[in-house]
């Protein structure tokens, strides 16, 4: 079960699981698109309806039928027993939790926003939990958190958990966490409510603390054009490197928010899918509540800018220039950060590496839908400290 | 301004700040008391209505006046325009922040009540943060956190943050938290919250992590019969020493759950209006999130039966009996418990310690109130595992 599967990350992944003959169910509240209206961000790709991609994939004999229930819409955080209702149904033996307001500038837009973030992300999620206590308790949570759940701690970044030894005492604490945003505070109390629910009724879960993703296509989204996934570049749901690389195509400066020297880890889409199959085939034990680091790389943003710069400039002959702007955000523009990763890897996980030919393919597909692109929406217009 | 000014500390809390000399004003949007009906537990002293107390208290010369806003109630969480309109009138430069849903066992009842909790007390405080930042981002946030948002480590519980080594590398972090209820768990996440709060917008914070509160009388209550705060002793909002005198005083055991090892911070009720007090003349810096831990002696559920128990029986001859039952809860039952509590201490906090005269003034009062108990709400019946 793929709760927001018609999601930028949840569309891919439905298709990847459904092509390996699993038996996949999507719940998705569509609120995504709403808040996409909202903002006026609209995907550079166009994407059919979420039903009507449901069509095309059970028409296309690419993979297992992918189950919508009742041909309709879930929305976990408004229709408890909707949700209820559907777990009983399809009895998952992992549900993938993507379902969430993925946007730190939306969450910090209004006051109204933020508190709908955090009570709909958190209540979502909750609802979830006890879906699972009283209907599916053996089944396994894989649930998307955020490397920004960390901050940007002077210390190594464990995976969720670190021993700490204090005046002569140890043990084994959840990791300190301490969010930029209010959407990455409701990704944080997420997981305290997901690790009491192992701890308290036997759950388990992959809490999987996910970087930066970049990324447009991945082999189940260009086996037809009505598959390909939401990808945004605009200044609320579009994120750094897909947003530069929007910004180089369409000519206007890759912006740099502040010194530039935030560093955060980065993946592939691709790598994503593979990281949740891995979390799927190898669910965690009983009352387990494990945390995998979910990233490849780390880059600083400067880092990332410059390289689309230079393939911009020696691939396409763009000449893509970086310009520094106010940082809207409140964060450490240098700081320390080395982030554990070697969960994933360890159950196998092959990183899909940002060369220089991966951006010169992003960069393609952003050319071949360049009257798409509205500049206008790129600038960041939310601000931290109104 | 004092936010939950209704409860069993707010309103001792207004009527003592009123007594000495400050403009007092409350938000209570009467929530408890609809609660306290859905699970059937009256407090053991029938209090007046809130806008009854807060006239009767005006008519009593004892005080400043204390304002209701429009002699009305507000709700945090659920009227976000009335609560900015209030913080816009009254422009508090203190703000005490006791408005929560305040029982673990209630928001283990079900799946409504847990996200009910979740949902109202984050957003309450997030409605709360944004009214500062947008109309008084001078004033101080005194917040009633609770120690159980710590659990039980294995190392000892310092003041919010800790300074951690790891791997040659050093930070000042937050201290993990692993609460043990999705009521615990609804501090985290406000705890999370405010410290964002501060961080972003240079609001200034104290979190108080107060342990059990014990405790019938204050000064204040003491002036006049209508300024009786509300005692629970029910299964639901009743909580460990206050449950035990009444078992003791109408003779049914001293129910210890489990094994009865689970050590607790305590304190007197007269001490956490002095904490406040504390909190509120000595503010934390602008940005500052502060965390003091907020009780006064620790004690074993064991220990504490048999002190009733005691005093019961030397006192008032009264054969109180105890008695293990299977634990409702899901918590360590034999731990190691050591928490940090210098801070109020080095601001002036006198300790009322848990003397025998305390216990038997308590038993006392709780005597001449027998004929109100009703021994069928006493023993627990929300299970964390159902």
């Amino acid at each position: 079960m793929v709760l927001g599967g018609d999601g930028y990350l949840g569309w891919p992944t439905v298709m990847y699981f459904a092509r390996r003959g699993h038996s996949v169910a999507i719940a998705d509240s569509l609120a995504k698109r709403r808040w996409e209206e909202e903002v006026g961000g609209e995907p550079l790709f166009s994407r059919p309806t979420l039903q009507k991609r449901v069509r095309l994939w059970n028409r296309s004999g690419q993979g297992t039928e992918i189950a919508l229930p009742q041909g309709n819409v879930v929305d976990i955080a408004a229709n408890p027993g909707a949700t209820l209702g559907f777990v009983r149904e399809f009895l998952p033996d992992a549900i993938i939790h993507y379902a969430e307001q993925p946007s730190a500038p939306y969450s910090m837009m209004s006051r109204s926003r933020a508190t709908r973030t955090q009570a709909d992300n958190i209540v979502g999620t909750l609802n979830i939990l006890f879906a699972m206590r009283d209907i599916v308790p053996d089944a396994h949570l894989v649930k998307l958190g955020t490397m920004g759940e960390y901050g940007t701690p002077n210390i190594d970044i464990e995976e969720g958990w670190i021993e700490i030894e204090h005046r002569g005492r140890k043990d084994r604490m959840l990791y300190p966490k301490r969010p930029g945003s209010f959407y990455h505070a409701s990704k944080v109390a997420d997981s305290v409510n997901i690790e009491f629910a192992c701890r308290s009724w036997g759950l388990r879960a992959t809490d999987l603390n996910q970087g930066v993703v970049y990324g447009i296509h991945t082999p189940e989204t260009l086996l037809a054009d009505g598959f390909v996934t939401s990808f945004h570049y605009d200044g609320v749901f579009g994120t750094a490197l897909n947003r530069f690389i929007v910004q180089a195509v369409s000519g206007v400066p890759l912006t740099v928010y502040g010194r530039g020297g935030q560093t955060r880890g980065y993946l592939n889409i691709l790598d994503t899918l593979q990281c949740v199959e891995l979390a799927v085939t190898h669910p965690a034990e009983k009352g387990e509540f494990r945390v995998f680091n979910q990233f490849t790389e780390q880059y600083s943003v400067n880092e990332l800018a410059r390289r689309v710069q230079y393939v911009a400039n020696s691939e396409f002959g763009i000449d893509a220039t970086m310009a520094s702007i106010g940082n809207p955000r409140v964060e450490s523009e240098e700081h320390y950060y080395n982030a554990k990763n070697s969960s994933l890897i360890s159950l196998g996980l092959h990183p899909h590496l940002l060369t220089d030919e991966v951006i010169a393919e992003m960069m393609g597909s952003v050319i071949a839908a360049k009257r798409n692109i509205e500049p206008e929406v790129i600038m960041p217009t939310v601000k931290w400290k109104p």
